[in-house]
């Protein structure tokens, strides 16, 4: 039996910590707050961001990353993306030989404009950098809590990795599929929350379904464009890591996202979203991040481009949905089909 | 100018008309039933179908197909997949040759699993088959009547027949991009009403989002596949006949097909869905149709299986989402993959 450790306490962490406490005896749970780790050892419960969820007996939470950390052959890393390098640095000298290190945060680091995996390589002795996995996929922390079920995707460069990962999680209502595509499964996971931003603005306008339903399409038209740019395989995002956590993240009330992109609509500052919230909004420093690497990269994308400056430029959201609505481009697959070609 | 009608005063005829009305002045809206003309001309409301939604005075009900279609060059056939064939055949002795004939039509013949076109082809003279487009897309009637932005795409084996029908309907809200992809449009179509189906009785059974989006996903895999084999382009299916429409109509409680999986999930029988609703459901055909052409095909259709067998096999609903639930396959793309290679 493998020993676990789930490296951040908040709604998501806590959730992936339960879904291990079913196929193993006990998972250290990391809580970067003292008070909340001895809370949830004496109220069997993460009040703050999971309420409602029982903790089984299986997970004791911890604030030390020395103890969180040492001995775990696996180690989930689930902290927020501006968070993970100072995480990964401070546990990278308690690492045993054999561990191996998956994270589930949707998000890139904004100065560096790098994935999480990059990241954490820079951040771990070289010796790691095979046993590194990403989990994403279209799943409420508050659902994957109370045992809905769910899909997810484990990606990792070597296959054998995201295998390992698939066995430790798996369960009869959260099923893990492997996918060899790290870098897909990162940026599909990280820019569907600038799509959810979106999709949060024009329902807050009370533009309808059918505006959504166009904006999801573009949307996902465009993240593949940047991953395609990036090395992805296309095929990622019609997939768990594509399709399926924007659809989820773009169309539930329970996304932080769609709710920051509705303030938005409602004329909330990006700074008042986030108070108000009191919790990180990654589709905001998202936008920021891959708005540059877009410029960089010349890769067209408008969705992104237009969210940038209504959340950074004071462009009124009205304004910002209607120049997206208003583009005109005939031929639907005219796009599409040159960058298709292009790398086939 | 061109004079244009619209056949088959149903929710999304009427909307067409609606649109159409904005560039012409003067619509040819065919309702089969006379009273149903008459209140419209009377009252500018279709009260039964699209309620609330004021008919322009460029509107004209008529229940005479031959004055609707007589002098026409731009006829849109809205009419449900089943009466497609006769409308067709009964219009055909009055068209001028120059018309241009659209379905919006989103479903397949049951007897014969021909696409809409297809049918369209065998009841018109040689000379129209280069006139024959399709229009699809996420838009539910009732945004688009009340003006809602939407976008749809038409597809037209000659790309300029397309530009005209794209130039009749585009306005201001109502965006029309064009794609040669006949197959691809028709498909996705067709088939997104027997996810939608599947969305409303996973929805009805409580599942869940992550449930939900799992589903769009592999229903999304499904309907490519499908296409594929018939000859249509892998892109179509991620932009907005696609993806979009898949999207809108399995998440939005507008849908007749979400709310029809939802009665499964309930308990009612086919026949008491749809005469609890008094209107046409798609899905409910389409899935007969489509779960016969994929055996005919030898293609693997996981989803329209197992509802196959819970509209016409008395299998319960609960049974028949957990066996597709449990359906294991360890790597994402590897069936995917698989497709595409042998395809490119």
């Amino acid at each position: 039996m493998e020993h676990v450790a789930v490296i951040g306490a908040g709604s998501w962490g806590t959730a992936l910590s339960t879904v291990l406490a079913e196929n193993h005896e006990r998972v250290v749970l990391w809580a970067r707050r003292k008070e909340l780790a001895q809370e949830m050892n004496d109220m069997r419960e993460n009040r703050r961001y999971l309420p409602g969820i029982r903790l089984s007996e299986n997970i004791v939470a911890d604030a030390s990353i020395e103890r969180a950390v040492q001995d775990k052959t696996l180690i989930l890393l689930v902290v927020p993306s501006h968070a993970m390098r100072e995480t990964v640095r401070s546990l990278a000298p308690y690492l045993r030989k054999n561990a191996i290190l998956v994270h589930a945060t949707k998000g890139m680091e904004i100065d560096s404009l790098k994935r999480m995996s990059e990241v954490i390589k820079e951040e771990v002795p070289e010796h790691f950098h095979g046993r590194i996995a990403v989990l994403s996929g279209p799943s409420h922390a508050e659902e994957v809590g109370l045992k809905a079920p769910t899909t997810v995707v484990v990606a990792s460069e070597r296959i054998q990795i995201a295998e390992e990962v698939q066995d430790a999680l798996i369960t009869n209502h959260f099923r893990v599929y492997t996918n060899p595509d790290v870098v897909g499964v990162e940026i599909g996971g990280a820019l569907k929350n600038i799509i959810a931003l979106g999709a949060g603005v024009s329902d807050g306008l009370n533009f309808g379904d059918n505006a959504k339903a166009a904006l999801l399409t573009r949307g996902l038209a465009e993240i593949s464009r940047l991953g395609i740019k990036l090395g992805a395989n296309p095929l990622t995002f019609t997939g768990l890591a594509g399709v399926g956590d924007l659809v989820v993240t773009a169309t539930s009330r329970h996304s932080r996202n769609w709710r920051a992109g509705n303030m938005l609509a409602q004329g909330f500052t990006p700074n008042e979203i986030i108070s108000r919230m009191g919790m990180v909004v990654e589709g905001i420093k998202t936008t920021q991040a891959v708005h540059r690497l877009a410029q960089e990269l010349k890769v067209e994308m408008p969705i992104t481009r237009e969210l940038h400056a209504l959340l950074f430029e004071n462009k009124a959201p009205r304004e910002a949905v209607r120049d997206l609505m208003g583009r005109v481009r005939r031929h639907e697959t005219e796009e599409l089909a040159l960058k298709y070609f292009e790398n086939h």
